[in-house]
């Protein structure tokens, strides 16, 4: 699972969760005043739920969410629009088998075209990576393949991405959820347009997994250095990350 | 019908009644303490019902019967990537005329595409032998058919596993069941993807159907001395089937 | 109209209607106790209702209910996977101008593809008889046009039966008449299974509809015999019609 | 407008304001009980409202419906299936500019495919009426044409009575109005086949609209002195009618 | 905008309003009874609005009202079937800029096919005068064109006009707001129907506008004599109106 | 963002918030009375939000939004249908990045389609910017894309402003938010029609865009001037603008 910290919109509730638990956790290391440690640490928790401590795995599941989430740390890595990479576990948390975490640097107004290209190839890199070292996928990429349709999607229909189709907006445009709208969003374009959407997305997303595969084919030695000390510690943070990368 | 005890979600009510059942069970046993057995037979129980026990069939139901479930069983042993065969039932219970439980030696946490092909061809197997043995096809094999089609459909559209397809996500992805989110159901991909789809769907279950044709043609004895100890015994637990497939 | 008896799921109500009735006739008859001519009359009239006594028709239409019931009843005997024919009546009861019903020898717990194509074809003999006597066809036919074609369509989408799609389920298999789930029940494969589907269960109807043709066509004599003994007594049980058949 | 007396369902109310209109033109009349012509009058009223006694129209208002009127009741007469005419008027009441009624001799149970061809060209006959002798159409027709298009679409898609489709049911065959069956009316054929039936409904009308303007236009000088005769005493009964068929 | 006194449907709160604006109006001018003109003044405010008396706009929307309202006028003069032009107006009401309204000399009871084309063709003259005089189109046709569309889609659906699909009706027929009907309004025909359906009404539309263009250009100079008249006083009568038109 | 003052519809709370906006200004101003700047300056805030103060945000995404706008600014300079620029701001402001303000010079009623495709121009014109300026394009267009084809879309399907399809209207033309309303909505043309309508938007919104490209490039300079002045002073007025745009 890949997890980027302004992907997600906070509650209230959320954001009270957030601060009790960073609060916890500052007090629990005898500091007077909450700092970022605490509240990335708190940020965690509260997106993809506590660590499992007492989990039973098998070796196999353990090597397969390892090279999962080096496979969305190498990618990350190489790709210049990314943010750095600044967490990585396979410790079983909520419905998470594990998770890579990057973190913005600064905030970004605007998104371009390509770094939503390089997004969607870092969300389809964990699977990229089952299919080099074991010849054979599992369902836990589900989460990544939905979001890299998502946003592959968008990119077509709603920010007129798509050379094809133009600087055109399919569908309603409406992302409410209340009832009456809902009823609204019947699909106001042809079969022939639909079809072309289709063909688009479907682009975009064969492309950005091919050069997944290339990239991390590429970079086979790293992806087992990641992976392998992800097997042995289970977490590893953003300096070991990049202490592993910068090494000849 | 084919029970994987992990396929199972059970609500706080089912919890109740399956300790409840094991409880008495255990006291019935004169056991102290509730152990795995009681909890497994409880288990069965809460899952598709109690035993018929006054149940009056025809020679031909219980021959089906029999000749399904082993179907079921048979095939299961032949692939490594399945559970072991746990009990084999055709005491009607509930709904069911009877059924094939495997048991998980361990819990896995990923469910890699290989295995999902595998219980596909688990599921059909029980129609593949009615049609060997018969040459005449049933109505009671519409539960296996409905869960082998879902496990296909999900493969294709929700888990990327399809080559022609790639990692793609159709439809809306959410499974919710309140009122709202189904009206958003709407389909959002074009005929020419639905056709797609519905062909790979088609390739994953004729070709599951067709290899589980095969594994049985070829030990047909062994189908046979299953299906007959079945309907002598009406019931077989995992190390009498074990102990049928090893002999020579 | 065919009456299957399993066909019917009795309610509470049902049952109370109908163990009243059967107590009510059974007194009329002075018996001590209900015995199963009294319960099947009682089923007859909790499932079609009450004959109609004072009915007044035209000769035309007694003649076209009598060859239309011969035709169930003369196809049912023929047919060795069906029920034997218990009563068949031309006294209008509630909506129908008449009714064959079949009764079981024993109940079965498993329904083959090959007994679901014999009764496709007994629930189209009616309007094939009408065809062959009169060479005009009526209305009245339409309760078993509807569940020949609901068979056939259950067949091809929930019990896998057609080679031509194979044990794949079409739909959400959810028969459930609940409002939320009604919603859900989306088509969830292309037009080009629709047409598929569409094909088979024509296929299916159509194969059954001439088989129907020729066995009344091949015992024109049969069906002249029973259509007059019920247009001179409008009522026969099942011994008598055994004996009409059994006549060289 | 054409009114068969049976296709109309009385509710309490209906069959209330019947009777007592019943029973108030028995009074007017001076009689003691109520006799079939005072019911039949009270049925008109009741199923298409009260006489306008003081209408104003156009002359060409007048001799359209009086030429519309005189279509369907002509019509009646030739096709020998159909029941004889029993009132035809052009006095405008409720919605209806004039109606043809037509009264069965008997009751009759079956409706057969040869008598329904005939009633669907009866409904059209207004309308090729109107084409002969004006060389215009009106929108009058609507309620004709929306009658003969149901009729011909239940023979296709109810009664099985094409041979290019067969007896097979097409739809769900639920008319009830309870909202939530009408959810359930979800087309369940493909394309394929409604392109089918909607050819098929096209066959059944435009050749029963063909028949009657060759029926009417070889009894031109029949149509003419109907509809001079409306013309001049706005209604005409049933015996009037023949005595004018009649006439050399 | 274009008004047909018999297009509008009063509630009882609109004849309410207009008896009371009538009644106002008879009294201001000194009147002991509400006579005609006060009825037809009253009808057009209860219809569009009050003047806006103080509306301030730019020359150029002055002239493409003006041209809009006399492109209606001058053709609704030219074709017979059509209603005399009763008055024409360019002083905001509502949210109409301008309207034509015409006024029947007689009650009609049938509407002839040849009167709805004409009335198309009225409907669609504003847009053709604007395109014939400033070389571009407004916004402001829309209502026309809608009204338009719809007695098209009529002629072809309802009232079985169109000689290609014939005396068929398409849709369900039921034009009740009633929220469970408007759920049956599903589709009931075929693709291939909905696209003849598209053309004929496009055939009727297109032919009914190159008949207004033409119309209008051969009669350029009563257009601009109309046009200009309403520039200059903003209000037209129906005498006045055809003073222009008959001045050599 | 592009902002036409006449788009945006009040309710009774925005105008309460408008007046009270606009007196606090006044005061602040030492103002007797509210004037027009007051005015301008509460309808935007009331619009888009209040000015985020202490925003931070990399000079990347400065730039991005002073070329996005200033391609807004300058488009609408060189089409003589639009109104003159009155403001253009890159100061975030609720959920816009920037905005350009044009104001009507004088209130219209009618919109020719000429002025129609010339706001498309300008509504495209930021995303054009981005894409001469930087090489890639960014999702902060999607407001002016979803507009841009609003409009397009209203002119072939409500004003009937295309040529292939002429003055026919498509879908129900009711824009009504109410629940019964929205169940209306069902697409009534055929896919024919369908893809005709969407290869008429495509025409329009890709030619809209092309001339903008064509216009920004030709005027490339000012293009230049105007976002750096933005990038330096965040704000620009009208007279400013115009300053800029006339210098040699």
């Amino acid at each position: 699972m890949v997890i980027y910290r302004n992907n997600f919109a906070f509650t209230g509730t959320d954001l009270e969760n957030l601060l009790n638990e960073a609060a916890f956790l500052a007090a629990r290391r005898g500091l007077k005043a909450i700092t970022m440690p605490e509240i990335e640490e708190a940020t965690i928790k509260v997106i993809i739920g506590t660590e499992k401590l007492s989990h039973k795995r098998t070796q196999k599941d353990k090597e397969i969410t390892a090279y999962h989430e080096a496979g969305h740390a190498v990618t990350t890595y190489f790709l210049p629009s990314q943010d750095p990479v600044y967490q990585v576990s396979i410790i079983p948390r909520g419905m998470a088998a594990g998770f890579t975490m990057a973190m913005p640097v600064e905030d970004k107004q605007h998104m371009p075209k390509s770094e939503m290209l390089d997004s969607i190839e870092v969300l389809l890199s964990g699977r990229a990576a089952e299919s080099i070292v074991f010849g054979d996928i599992c369902t836990g990429a589900s989460n990544d393949i939905e979001r890299a349709t998502e946003t592959a999607r968008n990119m077509v229909t709603k920010y007129g991405m798509s050379d094809e189709l133009g600087p055109i907006a399919f569908g309603t445009g409406h992302d409410e959820v209340f009832l009456g709208k809902d009823y609204g969003n019947v699909r106001n374009y042809s079969e022939t347009v639909a079809a072309k959407i289709d063909l688009e997305v479907e682009k975009i997303i064969s492309n950005a997994y091919e050069k997944a595969i290339t990239l991390l084919k590429g970079n086979i030695s790293k992806l087992k250095d990641v992976a392998e000390y992800l097997i042995e510690h289970e977490k590893m943070d953003g300096d070991k990350f990049k202490e592993i990368m910068a090494e000849a």
